[in-house]
């Protein structure tokens, strides 16, 4: 258990883990861990890639890699399953009260509009560092915004309109599988998982 | 193109790659570039989780990775979507005439159940290298087998009887997205993504 609470009891937090200074990053992760444990969503954080070039083994004779490489990701960080669906998305965090597409690889934004053609929910989550928000921003909406607004930039004022705001929570962190269920299972009876 | 032959004739091998000493893994990425080249499915291998310890800066400036150890992997080495259903498996390689349980970790055969309950497609690919024959074998056969036959392996036998045997062809090279129609998809009209 590596989000704040107990698995077993009914996640009552005993400190505030409010706007500590957590990343985006950890907070997906820790929200993921919660859903696995509660059993609704099994969604992972892929690894970083690499290119190893250098492995050597230590005196424990264990393998050690001396010499790798960052390589620019193919996909996103994130995917998994939730009620049946493939699930794909990216996160980001950006300090201005803009989103610059410079931070996201043009090939990722093409995967998330290839999986979602397959069937996927497909997603960016974005946050504000320094106005404290956090956005789900869905594959359609910015496809929408690529096609018909030409600027390098996607404006906090389209997250604001198009988007869903991510509440910061004790657990799950940020629940993005509640606006997930607004969005695609809208009128679905919600049956947990047998 | 990784794969042999172009992606946009009609996949005309030139030269032959037959049984040229390909590892199940390259076989199984060059199946997976085809399918993703041909719009037929977005699977992609994870890439390998590893601990970083230590990054410098080269003289170009670059990020460099000294120091970084193996992890053992959450989950399973490759995964992604096809028809609308999220798809999920393993890949093992072994060269007995049986398939020791040790070659894969528990929680990854866990991994497994877990997506399967969670409507996943969830299987195992093994190659048996000395026969030159590789297997699908569907999550639920795999579990019914650790269920009821208490062994440190699974049988060739029953690789035989309950697994699909993969052809290796030219492109794909191992062609299990059409074992899955088989299984998942009988009766369906086979309709391409639009």
């Amino acid at each position: 258990m590596k989000y704040p609470g107990k698995a077993n009891s009914e996640y009552k937090p005993t400190i505030s883990y409010g706007n500590r200074g957590m990343t985006l990053e950890e907070d997906i992760n820790l929200s993921n861990d919660f859903y696995r444990d509660t059993d609704r969503a099994v969604i992972y954080k892929k690894p970083t890639p690499i290119t190893i070039s250098k492995v050597e083994y230590n005196s424990n004779k264990e393998r050690v890699i001396k010499e790798a490489y960052f390589k620019i990701p193919s996909t996103t960080d994130y995917n998994g399953i939730y009620r049946g669906k493939y699930i794909d998305f990216e996160a980001k965090e950006t300090k201005l009260k803009k989103f610059p597409l410079i931070n996201i690889h043009n090939h990722q934004i093409k995967h998330l509009e290839k999986v979602a053609k397959h069937g996927a929910i497909a997603f960016l989550i974005v946050r504000f560092t320094t106005l404290n928000e956090t956005y789900y921003l869905d594959i359609k909406d910015l496809t929408y915004y690529l096609e018909n607004v030409k600027k390098s930039f996607i404006s906090y004022d389209y997250f604001n309109e198009k988007g869903y705001l991510l509440k910061e929570r004790y657990n799950p962190r940020i629940d993005y599988l509640s606006v997930i269920d607004d969005i695609y299972f809208k009128g679905d009876l919600y049956e947990k998982d047998k």
